[in-house]
Formats: C-alpha cells, sequence, structure tokens
C-alpha cells in the first residue's frame, strides 16, 4: 500500500489536506470572560459607538476652541469657570462663548465646548475667572464620540482568535457573550504492543505511552479538546473496531501509529478502510516524520503520526495544527510560535527533504538570541523535552551555517 | 505625594521590585495531563531509567556484531535465525555466536546480542538462514539503557513552565502525577466613577469596565488566577475599604487606576495605606503608562495600572507579568512571546523614554515579517485589538526607521 503513494512536501501535503477540508460548524456562547484562546462564530459588529459621547483626554478647562485663538503668555484669554463636569455624569452646564468648565480625564464634553485645554496651560486668577496662555483647535484633547469604534463597524471577523485586548474590546461596547466555535473534538488512539499506560508497572520489553501526553497537550495548544482513546494491540481487527469508534464519536482522529514498518502499513490499511476518500498521503519529505499518514475518512480528517516522540511533534505541527485551525475556520497567522536566532554551529543536512531539528533558546551576553542545536535521536522525548523548539532547514540546502539566523518553532 | 518618587526605567523599576519579591510556597499536585502551563514546584528526577532495556531503532535482526565484521555484498556473513523477539515482551532466545533474531522497531535486544542489521542490508536465503551483506558495530541501531534518561537524574528543575513534551516525558518515567506551584490569586479592582459594568447599560458620561476583562486574561495567560473585585468609586474611604478586602484574600492586587491625575494620587495614597514597605515607584520612563504605580504591601505585590487600555496592557507585561513569574519561581525566557519583524514605516518618539507603538505583524509575499505601525491614541481600545503586538522604541533614541530590524512583543 505504501508504494502507491508519492512523497510530497508539507506544502503539497496540506494543500491536499486543505482541499479535502472540513469545516465545523457548531458554535456555542461563552462568557466574554472566559473566551480567551476561543475563535469567533460569527462576524461581530459594534453594537452602539465607543465611545458614546466625547471626552476629555486631559484634566483642565472643557471651553469653546474659537475663545482661545491667538491666546499667549504674554495675552492670554481670560474665561469665565461656569461650573466643573462630574464624573460619570452628564454636565448639567452649557459652554457659553467666553466660558469655560473644569472637566477631567475621562470626564463628558458639556454642549456648547469642543474642546479642552490642558490645566498646566491656564493660570487660576480667581474662583471664578481663569487665563488660557495657549490656543487649542477644535476638538483638541476630546475623543469624540466613535472615534474607538463606531456602531456597526466589524469589530472581529468570524474566525478571530481572541486575545486579552479582544475581551477587553468586546466588554467595552457592551458585549459579554460571545458566539465561538465549539473546540473540535480530537480523539487520540495510541498503538502498540509494547506500550503501557503511564500510570502502569512495565514489564522487560515494555514502554509508557508518551505520545498521548505530547498530542493531548498539543490539541489544547491547537484550541481544541483532546480525548483519550486507550492503547491498541498490533492486530488489525482491534485496531479498526477501536479506531472507528473513536472516529465516530470525534471530529479528528489521531493514531500514534506503532514504529515498525508491519505496523505502519497496518495502520495505514486500517486508515483507508475507516471511510473515503481515505489515505492522501503516507510519507512527507522530512526528517523526522517522514512515515507520516494524512487521511480524511467520511468528511473527518484522520492521521497516522510516527511513534517515535520527536516525529510525532513535528508531524503534529505541520499538519495537526493548520487542520484543527481550518476547521476552525481561523486565519491565524505561525507567527506566533517562532523567534528568530542565530545559529550556534553547523548543521548539516540531506538536500531533497526538510529537516527539523530541536534547538534550545537564550539570549546571550551580547542581547541576541541563539539557537543551540540539541543533538539526539528522535526516539528520545528528552530530546524535545531539553530543546525549546526546532528549526526546519528547508528541502533545498544541504545544511545551515554557524551564525545564520534562523526562525526557531516554539514547542 | 508622586513628586517624592524618581521617575525610573523598565529595568530599574523591574530590580526594584525583584528586590522586594516574594515567592509563593503553596504548590498542590496535579495529573500530569492537566499540569499543561503549570510550573514545577519541585526538582524532578527521574525514579526509572528510560528505555529501562535496550530497544532496537530499526526493523531487521538482532546480532552479535563481531559476527558481521568484514560481511559484504561480495562476501556476505551467514546466520542462522533462531526466533523471533515479540513486541512488548522479554525474548526467551538467547543469542550465540552465528545466530540472529528477527526483531522490530522498538522490540527488546535479547540476551547475547549487541547490534541490530537492518532488514535492507540482509538476504532471507531459507527459512533459518541470512546473509548479512554489511557489518554493524557494537551499539549500532540500538538505544541503550537509559539513553532517553538515567535513573536519578534531574528531569525538571524546580520552577520550570511545562511544555507538550515535558508532560510526554514525565508519562515515559512513570510520572502521572506532578507538584506544581498553586497559580497566584491576583485580585483585580477597577476604579473610577465614570466605569460601570460590562453588561450594564450606559448613562451619558458612563463608560463599561475594560480592563478588568483585559487585565484577567492576561493574568491567564502568565499562570495566575484572577479574581474580580469590582468597580470602586473615586473615593478614598471606600477605595481603601474594598483594596484592603481584596488584598487580604489574595496573592497580588492590581488597581486599574482612574485616568484623571487627582484620582491617580488618590490611587498612590490608598495603596501606600494599605501596607509596608508600600509605593516604590510611582512613574516610570515609559510611554504609554508612565503613571505606572509599584508597590509591595505587607509582603504582596501591589500595582496601581494606568486607566488607558494600551497603557494598562504595557505596563501589566513589563511589571506585572514578570513578578507573577517571579512569584513562581519560574525563569521562563521573555523570548517566548516576541517576534523580529522588519518596521514598514519611521517611528518617531521621544529620548529619555522608551515608547511603545502597536503594531500588526504580517508575513509579507517576499516572505518577510513586517511590523506595520497601528496609530491610534493609548485610550482606544482598538488600538491593540487591530495589533498584534508592541514594538519598543529604546530610551536613547528618537525614533526607528522603515526597513529596520525590530523585537515585536505580541499580545
Amino acid at each position: 500500500m505504501p508504494e502507491l503513494f508519492q512523497v510530497l512536501t508539507v506544502a503539497q501535503a496540506n494543500d491536499l489536506l486543505a482541499q479535502h477540508g472540513v469545516r465545523l460548524r457548531r458554535a456555542e456562547q461563552v462568557p466574554v470572560m472566559d473566551a480567551l484562546d476561543r475563535v469567533t462564530a460569527e462576524n461581530l459588529h459594534a453594537p452602539v459607538d465607543l465611545p458614546a459621547f466625547s471626552r476629555s483626554t486631559m484634566d483642565g478647562f472643557a471651553v469653546r476652541a474659537a475663545d482661545t485663538y491667538g491666546a499667549s503668555e504674554g495675552l492670554p484669554a481670560y474665561l469665565t469657570v461656569s461650573g466643573e463636569v462630574p464624573m460619570g455624569r452628564a454636565a448639567a452646564i452649557e459652554i457659553r462663548a467666553g466660558e469655560a468648565a473644569r472637566i477631567h480625564t475621562g470626564g463628558m464634553l458639556p454642549a456648547g465646548g469642543d474642546a479642552v485645554v490642558m490645566v498646566e496651560n491656564t493660570q487660576q486668577l480667581d474662583e471664578r475667572m481663569i487665563e488660557v496662555m495657549q490656543p487649542v483647535a477644535v476638538g483638541e484633547n476630546v475623543i469624540p464620540v466613535g472615534e474607538d469604534v463606531r456602531v456597526g463597524e466589524l469589530l472581529f471577523a468570524q474566525g478571530h482568535w481572541l486575545r486579552p485586548q479582544d475581551l477587553g474590546g468586546l466588554a467595552g461596547v457592551g458585549i459579554t457573550t460571545v458566539p465561538v466555535m465549539a473546540r473540535p473534538r480530537v480523539a487520540i488512539l495510541a498503538t502498540g504492543d509494547e506500550i503501557v499506560p503511564a500510570d502502569q508497572e512495565v514489564a522487560p520489553g515494555q514502554i509508557r505511552d508518551i505520545n498521548s501526553y505530547t498530542i493531548a497537550a498539543l490539541t489544547r495548544r491547537a484550541g481544541a479538546e483532546p480525548v483519550l482513546y486507550g492503547i491498541a494491540p498490533d492486530r488489525a481487527d482491534t485496531l479498526r473496531q477501536m479506531a472507528g469508534a473513536a472516529l465516530a464519536e470525534s471530529d479528528l482522529l489521531i493514531i500514534s501509529a506503532g514504529s515498525s514498518v508491519s505496523t505502519r502499513d497496518m495502520t495505514a490499511q486500517v486508515i483507508g478502510d475507516l471511510g473515503r476518500p481515505g489515505v492522501l498521503v503516507h510519507g512527507v519529505s522530512i526528517h523526522p516524520g517522514k512515515p507520516t499518514i494524512l487521511a480524511v475518512a467520511g468528511g473527518k480528517p484522520v492521521f497516522g503520526l510516527p511513534g517515535n516522540p520527536v516525529s510525532t511533534m513535528v508531524a503534529y505541527e505541520l499538519f495537526v495544527t493548520p487542520t484543527i485551525l481550518r476547521m476552525l475556520g481561523c486565519e491565524r497567522t505561525q507567527a506566533w510560535r517562532t523567534v528568530q536566532a542565530r545559529l550556534t554551529r553547523n548543521v548539516a543536512s540531506r538536500a531533497g527533504r526538510e529537516d527539523f531539528v530541536p534547538v534550545r533558546v537564550e539570549t546571550r551576553a551580547d542581547g541576541m538570541l541563539w539557537a543551540e542545536p540539541v543533538f539526539g535521536k528522535s526516539n528520545l522525548i528528552y530530546t524535545m523535552a531539553r530543546a525549546d523548539g526546532m528549526l526546519a532547514v528547508p528541502l533545498d540546502l544541504a545544511g545551515l551555517y554557524a551564525g545564520d539566523i534562523v526562525t526557531v518553532r516554539l514547542f
């Protein structure tokens, strides 16, 4: 079966997945206070102007700008103070020609006023009279109605990943409950006769389940909900039955595949039998992670991730994360989790495949960020635990040089 | 009161805070499956070797390496296949001179064997006999006991921020419950006669509470637990009573200060009265965010953040996030949330203060990351909602030029 499939590049493989892309339609209402890192399910428009009234940005005096024209320290404008604007209420005062009203930052500009003179540019003559030593233009030191957002304006498009400032922005226009995409339910199924649950004692030849933990956490980071379906033995009938049951209850299935060639082929066969169109890609031109299986079955994405812990993370970030974001309708840029750093040493690679090298990132005395390769086999989980992220050596390069600026994808 | 305090740089202010640093001591045990983004409360050592047995990294034959020395395609070594290593169990076989045992990736190396020959380098002659066409060295294609981690080795130091691969690593050595720092309880108190809860209708002169939402989300991101204490009016006695009650129940208090000069001074006074040593810094050489108040009262950090939404975020990220990480004993590098990008246009600044400019980050057709300044007043929350992060113009520069490579702190 695998020989039927050409080895594709990362971009080709993702394009193929995107063509069979599945967009989830399930939305739910959540309080804005709990909506951090959720994705909007609708376009959100401003129900009101923000601010709803003209506000002062300074402590000073609300005035008619025309009354201050030509004012200077030598020849100040004299204005009569007719009162004070209370915070949080409309001023009962109206500013007429030759008048001013004391106002605080955030206070509502009274009727008749069209600018605010900073207190620093005034002199108090007596209880009723001030000198204005500098002119102000109309609108100066004032936020007009709707300057932050106008009623009806698009606040956030559907598919927007909500950040702290976005929650503040929603609160500001009185939106305290927000329609977000339901978190896709991601089924995780480990396989392998040698794998035992992590809380179990291991007998000789057995190894604890590492990948279910890593995959579950990566799933949470991607904005989805992991659901564990245990460990399947290396038997096609049992694997088929467990995978089918897991997929039926979920939006996406990840099989953490056995690492031997025979179990990989079995995994591909079982995935192929889950539904149409079946396996799209079996083998990607990356290292580690080459034997990754990408499939769609009955409209749901299915992934066979290589059993090695490092390969698992590489393949997850390259293929599963973008798929989950597509399901959420989210255009979130990959820029979020990358940094540029300078490479500490040469890294060899093989042209014709994209090599991923675990690195530790640190700020050195020169103030620069440096990326230090962590050498270790892809079957060792602590290779990744000792790393901060991975750098990619592009397909067409035979390596990178010490001192090169590289992009590190952080884990 | 403010005139007593010198305006400090960000580094000076953080140094002062660190000197009065408070380290939380509360730990709790959580399942590793739920420990993503928690911080370890103890040094964690490996209770076992990983792997606990020598494993094959290839599909092939377990052999004695010496039996393959000198083997070539022209002159292969002939070995007798004595059996197959089952997955997940110790092999009952012992490899003697001239023998080989079929083994799969992840299988346990049988007694007597010291290397694995890849199946690609063998030829099956009959049911019992193979030809080996390439020699292997001792240990080749084998992960020895403890190569991933050795029993007793330090896995993660106290204060380590747990990531997906770390959870996998803990599971791998059988640690399924982990001691983590309790999340610091962060009290958030908004102030201002003009501020009303976000779910309430606004009358003229009133504005909805934006900052409690933004601050709560930033607090979650920093690894702490936000607790809202509502909105205090601009009255010293009420503010003092509400702030005191909030601080008594919490590990850290944030007062989202009123924006007028008079309420700022009141906030500083109330914070100063909360406990010793009181206000450490009132005014930092940043823009926006200058009127930030940093204090420690009775061993707990207290922050008076400026009322403007943009200033709030800047001051939070510069001072509150590092304080929370110190409370957790976490050395997490700030590199996590920054990217390097090329500036799209000139940005003017004033020497002698660190200017923070909201920017939108995008990958352009040239494949580079570009930072486009989002111009907008610091009192507008949508200035931040339209931005992806902020760049800092250093203290001693009068600006940055289009094309400069800048570091963007992502929000």
